[in-house]
């Protein structure tokens, strides 16, 4: 039967597709006593049997699908069901106290989490505990008959139906085959949502009850661009949604013209069209859709993807490509946002019961000096290859600023005292995302060379409400009249220093956005690298005179958020 | 020796005495296998007896000092003792299997207190839990031979010293001989903070390290006013904290004169004093200080205090016995906050990873509106009693409070409708503390009746810093220019609308903040009732013009808490 629902459009394009329903089967099972324990024990084999034969095809399909690396975790999980210690354990449980093969395979698999995780001194035993997790799941689906989804093993055109999507569920797809995301929870700024615009996957979230409206295999219909979802659509909304994705296409080569084409609105005016990168290997995808810089180089992913503080030459190496492979165009680098919701195995952060309002980013640089002075050492020498310029994030209130610039500074003295080359042309700016830095931008505004602002910190401060929590979704209002004036803030402040503003958070690649942005002055807008054609097309329709009327009604004369959403919609359609 | 500390001055005055540690003792023990079980349970049954004449001591002892309902718990921490269900239970366990006593009595304490913890649909039972962690700690330290610290059974007159107080530690202490407080965390909005200035204990948190400077019995002195705290202080020492001792007594009877006097400063402007209540037992603190109104009647306590939700009728005596004690004085009555860090045991809220920028207050009752209505019903029936204000906590956007002002247009329709009688001045405001707000005051101020700014969580979320975090504590700057002017933009607007502001945070009462405020033409003052005098006499010596103008540089020039803290403290004093 045909449903239709509504969620956040989160990643543009439109896919029709079979929905592949990506959920938690229920594995629950009942305690039994066993009399028959060899009848038992051979369960327990053949389930094993099927599980190793299961791993051995996911990791052959996941070397062809997404490269050699990627397939070995499921080496380390074949060898998690090949060790005596583990299903010797279990058996030996079924054979003494007489339990049933699912509750012997709980209490083992628990045991072994429990003594893998507390191997606090040792991260790469710790990270086992998530290894045993995955087998013990794959085991008790055999013994209980129920089908475990197997992502690594689509092969056909689907489109991912979940309740949400984890990076490590979002790792294992095969994007030639995956169409289209739909989820019950999250928003754009979701990890779901980011990754989808990164692999330029359609997607819709938040839709509440997908996973309970449809079923495996039937048709779905997605259209990532205004949010609409489909179950089993007609013939007439089938082709409905052929032709937009036909004309969306259209739309994408008409913007692929604009690959090195400067950005320039309809009255003449040049802004730039940044990128956003996690590491050097995204720099491909920001050659490909003509970026006019790196807006933000979040530094995090050197520090998450090691198993140890990554030492200065490994930084300095990553500096350096991304630096080179820019240069003469500016590479803007943050320094690590560690804390909140991301966490390094190897480095306990404290217990916090608020962590987006605790102990973070530069919060812990100035606290843990040692780790942000090999950071800036490994970016001073890297740039003598490049344009580069470097961000603080979270900074509150100027002695933060004033704390690192001095530390800065004396690591700077150090590198030149001893010869090394350092570019005489760093910029230092802040992530302004704390609202006390907003309003306060026209004094820092004096003290640093640029800002940058992150939305989505901004907005989640401003107004109070986790853009993480369902709960409390309704109020992430990039739009409300109170965002748009701390943004015109900052920029009317730095302006009036000299000084430029970027912005590099998702809503400086949203097309409602945009022309407000436009009409506030912001010079700098950094976006995932794929919606930077569709934004400088945009931008070439729009007259900055228009646009600063827009603006101003926007956030002197309407109140809400959605004024001002359907304000600019009338206006750019 | 001595030693000098310094902390956070937290409640005025000043005291000398014995140091009482109240610390929790080293209750960690080593599994053992027992040969000897008789020996074993007898070890067992004297540990029982002993802590059984400790709880009819301290039962004693607190139904002297604190009256027959707070000495009832421990009569329940006895009937567990008991119990044959509990003692017979860890019996068994030492004859059974053979193991020493401590290990038997974590064992089935651990089990007594996760199957209470499990009832979650009976709070009663849930409670319990507490109880049998209390019972099997005092247990534990018999069998451990460790001295549990008893504060109920203090009878000579002490300082109290420990790490953080709890609200049911301060529950159990006799005001009697309890003369200062100081620990080794927290801040001036700690709950033991707000706890000593309610009973106007004088107190210094945040030393850090007192718990480890000083020995039980050793004399220590502590210094309210300016957070100093010496630890076994010289003869010199002793006489000069004795002398400001005496200076301070001095000061308050100056202030006690003021109790019926207007507040007007040294150019003969009016402002209004008023005072922060939990309850209608708060009542008699407020007028014995003199207070001219109710600027925050905290209504989450009814909910709190409770086992179940609060009727309309409980509700409506409450509201009712305060407007008429305040009358005709104006009393702002906040409608339920419950959420963030206050949590109700009958109303299970969503786990969340940011609960201060979650699911609270407003957000809760616009969600679950029977609840809402009924305390809005509630607070119309006593409207009738005196003079009433309602405000709804944690607005951050227009629709929200248009929402919450419908249904209470609703609510007093129907009752109007049934002829019930309703004050015809009921004013609507909200509290500012959400950043948002602060920044759209000026569109605000077309809606509501009045603001009522709520320093603690604007700052929080101002400064992206939770305010109970130690690592972040250093961001909880309310002369932070920031922070100025959003207060000062909230109060221009509310003036040009022509309505009222009033503040009902912390910062209301800090003689730090007054001049300030006084300079930038806030309205109403609403602190803890102990406060008020002190802030009365202040405001005599103060005019508004010198305010304006130190105001206007700490808003404009400053650019740090630190400088304007020195600004004002060396223009007051």
């Amino acid at each position: 039967m045909t449903k239709e629902l509504k969620g956040i459009a989160a990643s543009d394009g439109i896919a029709v597709a079979k929905a592949y329903l990506l959920v938690e089967p229920d594995l629950s099972f009942d305690q039994k006593t066993i009399t028959d324990t060899d009848a038992e024990v051979a369960r327990l084999k053949d389930a094993t049997k099927a599980s190793h034969d299961d791993l051995q095809l996911i990791r052959d399909k996941a070397k062809e699908s997404l490269g050699e690396e990627e397939a070995q975790v499921f080496d380390a999980h074949m060898m998690i069901l090949d060790d005596p210690e583990f299903t010797g354990a279990i058996e030996s449980k079924i054979t003494d106290e007489k339990v049933n093969a699912e509750q012997a395979l709980d209490d083992v698999s628990k045991m072994f989490i429990a003594t893998f995780e507390g191997m606090t001194d040792n991260p790469y035993m710790q990270e086992r505990a998530a290894d045993v997790k995955d087998v013990s799941k794959r085991l008790m689906s055999h013994l209980l008959g129920v089908e475990l989804p197997n992502p690594a093993l689509i092969d056909e055109e689907v489109v991912i139906v979940a309740h949400d999507l984890t990076p490590s569920d979002t790792a294992q797809l095969n994007k030639k085959f995956v169409k289209g995301f739909v989820t019950d929870i999250g928003g754009r700024t979701a990890h779901s949502a980011i990754m989808a615009r990164s692999l330029e996957i359609p997607a819709v979230v938040g839709t509440d009850s997908v996973t309970k409206s449809v079923k495996a295999g039937e048709t779905i219909a997605v259209d990532g661009l205004n949010g609409d979802v489909v179950v089993d659509p007609s013939a007439e909304q089938q082709a409905d949604f052929e032709k937009q994705a036909k004309q969306y296409a259209a739309d994408r080569a008409e913007w692929a013209k604009l690959k090195t084409a400067k950005t320039v609105t309809a009255d003449g005016k040049h802004f730039e069209l940044a990128a956003n990168i996690g590491t050097p290997k995204d720099l491909e995808g920001v050659h490909a859709n003509g970026a006019e810089a790196v807006g933000l180089y979040r530094t995090e992913f050197l520090y998450m993807d090691s198993s140890e503080l990554p030492s200065e030459d490994d930084q300095f190496e990553a500096y350096k490509e991304v630096l080179e492979s820019m240069s003469p165009k500016p590479v803007v680098v943050r320094t690590m946002d560690i804390g909140g919701d991301k966490h390094l195995p190897y480095m306990p952060l404290p217990e916090e019961m608020n962590p987006f309002l605790g102990y973070r980013a530069i919060r812990i640089s100035l606290d843990r000096q040692e780790i942000f002075r090999t950071q800036l050492r490994a970016l001073l020498r890297a740039s003598a290859f490049g344009k580069l310029r470097i961000m603080f994030p979270m900074i509150a209130t100027i002695q933060e600023f004033e704390a690192a610039k001095k530390i800065f500074l004396e690591e700077k003295a150090n590198l030149e005292k001893a010869g090394t080359k350092i570019a005489d042309d760093i910029q230092l700016g802040i992530m302004i995302e704390i609202p006390a830095a907003a309003v306060l931008a026209d004094q820092f505004a004096k003290h640093v060379d640029f800002f940058s602002i992150g939305t989505n910190d901004l907005i989640q401060y401003s107004m109070a409400a986790d853009r993480g929590n369902e709960h409390v979704s309704y109020l992430y209002q990039p739009y409300n009249p109170s965002i748009l004036r701390l943004v015109k803030h900052v920029i009317d402040s730095a302006h009036k220093e000299g000084k430029w503003t970027g912005m590099c958070g998702e809503a400086a690649g949203d097309p409602v956005m945009v022309p407000l942005l436009l009409g506030m002055g912001l010079d700098e807008y950094s976006m995932s690298a794929t919606s930077i054609l569709k934004v400088r097309s945009l931008m070439k329709r729009l007259s900055t005179e228009d646009m600063k009327k827009l603006a101003e009604t926007a956030m002197n004369e309407n109140i809400t958020n959605d004024q001002n959403k359907e304000l600019v919609e009338k206006f750019v359609n």
